[in-house]
């Protein structure tokens, strides 16, 4: 089994098109030997967003940390808090936002593309 | 997409031989519409553990609270705590334990052994 340190994994800021002061950092994926589902850590800093986009694979949210907003693929807006959790279909559009002072922080779980 | 409010969601023992004192919920999977990845949160009650045993499928783990032991395939021991994350691959004996005083509680990921 591999162990890690959350705060020892390189976080980077997201150079996607449409990303605005979002972090990312890998907890578990294929460098730990998990080659069919990733885990990741997303922290939307104040007044940052994720893209407004869509895509085939699914995601299994968990808010780990503060608040912020998750838009559906119709462009209506939900604020989310930790404890809560979400499924958000493949081709479904969705985004995440951060109107507020404090991190929001947030698991995102994937299939490998790869795999 | 489907947002869940953790604390609502049902909790109960797990009944499986070799398990004592955990909790089990599923946050996100099959009922939510998510087919291949299930996210699930266990609950290590003080004194108790989850089976030591051995099955095809791999585990993503992220320790959510307190602290506890991860028992590995020769029977090594490991304490972890939050903000650690783990993987263990398919096919290795595994074990978490609580001696503490606290609750232990993580994340536990799976793919979907019935999709």
């Amino acid at each position: 089994m591999i162990l890690k340190n959350n705060e020892e994994i390189d976080e980077v800021f997201v150079e996607e098109p449409g990303a605005s002061f979002v972090k990312k950092k890998v907890l578990i994926g294929p460098e730990e030997g998990s080659d069919n589902i990733i885990m990741r850590h997303f922290s939307v800093l104040p007044g940052g967003n994720t893209p407004y986009h869509i895509h085939p694979h699914e995601h299994i949210v968990k808010i780990e940390k503060g608040r912020g907003v998750v838009v559906d693929y119709i462009g209506h807006e939900t604020e989310v808090k930790e404890g809560q959790s979400l499924f958000i279909p493949g081709n479904e559009k969705h985004q995440f936002r951060n109107p507020h002072q404090e991190a929001f922080e947030f698991l995102c779980i994937i299939l490998n593309p790869n795999r």
